[in-house]
């Protein structure tokens, strides 16, 4: 049984810059962060071994940097801008070398945006690592792009490319908070969410929250070019189309505005210098209901889940 | 491998009462909280199966209550209010009653101290229950009470009774928030922390932080009355005092004020109608160091920490 493991508290708090425009001091096991006049964005996800990862095929610092990226892809998803980071780990006995290149893995996609690591819990765990992060954050511009604002007639819009994200994307990813923060400041957008489930299951977070249905154009969607060595499922049994839009884990910012304005913006290609292309794959219709249109023919899409597949 | 497990995050969502006043909204897993001119308090523990609780010897509903009250105490230690909670979960597989009960104890002591549960994660897990809360809160009455303000002199008060905590209290503990509030609102309190580890370890942590030293009195710390039968270890080899020292768990607050300030305080008793009593167990020296004083010899106190016995 562990001893003493209320005090590896500091495990992290050692180790994290206090920046004073965010932290202002250390209480009992709690972070005092200066007051801050803007709404509040909070967010939290767990990353398990055994289900998110797997650390004979990847790296502790590539589980930290991830751990701390899916979350800051959520602060994306709302053209937000992450301040803070707290950390809970739950660490396997004897994983000192672990435990610290883990640490610089979540550190390093931290002060690659700015976030502050104010605070955090380490545990020994008896079952393998556990990483939970929760990131707090604040709007940017005219405030929180939520998931709820589509409207009939919008053009859908995607960032980058999908599919194919377990020969790689899914670990190496970096969350697109600068681009989301550049379309929020220069585009009207109605409604946002980031690809972390896959096309074909977060639209119809959009839809559903929104109150309408979409229909999206198949040979638009940007699929990204993967190797048949590469493909995670070595079979090719599943069509490009159908990794794009269900393997997940692409991180890529899903977003609806009206149709001039996604016609202005797929023109102007605002995020290509960050390498992104943005592409308009489809729009946002009255009717409940997803439907996809390809080769003239429109059928029903079915909501798709994120598979793990190792 | 688990399907569709990002869907699993409107689990816990769809259970939350949305109060207006503290959450203005929900985007791509994130919530949108209010904006707050006070400083912003934030603290996460992680509790794990197989190291913090055993299901064979609790319920999941009584560990949902104390991943919420360990959050809880840690916001009481700054005397601090707490208005909203993030839950992050990984759950074994099959465990729909198990995560039912949980959520009702996570609920229930969330409710009880009117903190609105804003947001979570919901996840498989391969190898035993894991909740993660992380609690925001905002300071009380002249700013948040931290470790590191105890001075030379200052008495040394602790609420409640010591020790004994695996008998039945580390699952049933309520945290001494309104209490904590209370004697911040009427005591000019130097320094607090919650004791989780126990008193000898984290009376180490004021010293420490506040750079300077204490001297306890042994015959003045308050001892739970356990009868022999219930005393967790069996054997009766450690005598109470040491189990008022190291058991941990025992959630209480410990405190530092000016001497007369606590002889005023001891008093009153100012916690009489929350059923606990402040003793007043010691003073703060000058010189590094912990002592303890018992029958007229002084003893140094050595570091102790927290075992789990089960």
């Amino acid at each position: 049984m562990p001893r003493g493991e209320h005090e590896h508290i500091d495990w992290i708090r050692g180790r994290v810059p206090r920046d004073p425009r965010v932290l202002v001091g250390i209480g009992d096991d709690t972070a005092v962060l200066s007051p801050q006049p803007l709404p509040l964005l909070a967010t939290t996800d767990m990353l398990l071994e055994g289900v998110h990862f797997d650390l004979s095929r990847c790296t502790p610092r590539q589980v930290g940097r991830k751990a701390m990226n899916v979350n800051l892809s959520d602060i994306a998803a709302m053209a937000g801008q992450p301040t803070a980071a707290l950390v809970a780990v739950g660490l396997p006995s004897g994983a000192d070398t672990l435990a610290e290149e883990l640490f610089e893995g979540l550190h390093d996609a931290a002060l690659g945006f700015g976030v502050a690591l104010v605070g955090g819990d380490t545990n020994r765990s008896c079952s393998g690592l556990v990483v939970c992060v929760t990131l707090l954050g604040v709007p940017t511009g005219a405030g929180p792009v939520l998931r709820s604002g589509a409207q009939p007639g919008d053009a859908i819009c995607v960032t980058g490319q999908l599919g194919y994200s377990l020969a790689g994307w899914h670990l190496d990813f970096v969350p697109r908070l600068p681009e989301a923060q550049r379309l929020h400041a220069r585009y009207r957008l109605h409604s946002m969410i980031d690809l972390s489930d896959g096309l074909g299951s977060d639209l119809f977070h959009i839809v559903g929250e929104s109150r309408c249905g979409a229909v999206l154009q198949a040979d638009a969607i940007p699929i990204r070019p993967v190797s048949q060595g590469e493909s995670p499922d070595g079979t090719g049994a599943r069509s490009p189309l159908e990794h794009a839009l269900h393997d997940g884990e692409d991180f890529e910012l899903l977003f609806t505005l009206e149709e001039n304005e996604a016609q202005r913006l797929v023109g102007e290609q605002p995020l290509a210098e960050f390498g992104a292309t943005v592409s308009r794959i489809g729009r946002i219709t009255a009717e409940a209901g997803v439907w996809i249109e390809q080769s003239g023919r429109c059928s029903p899409l079915a909501r798709g889940g994120f598979v793990h597949q190792w």
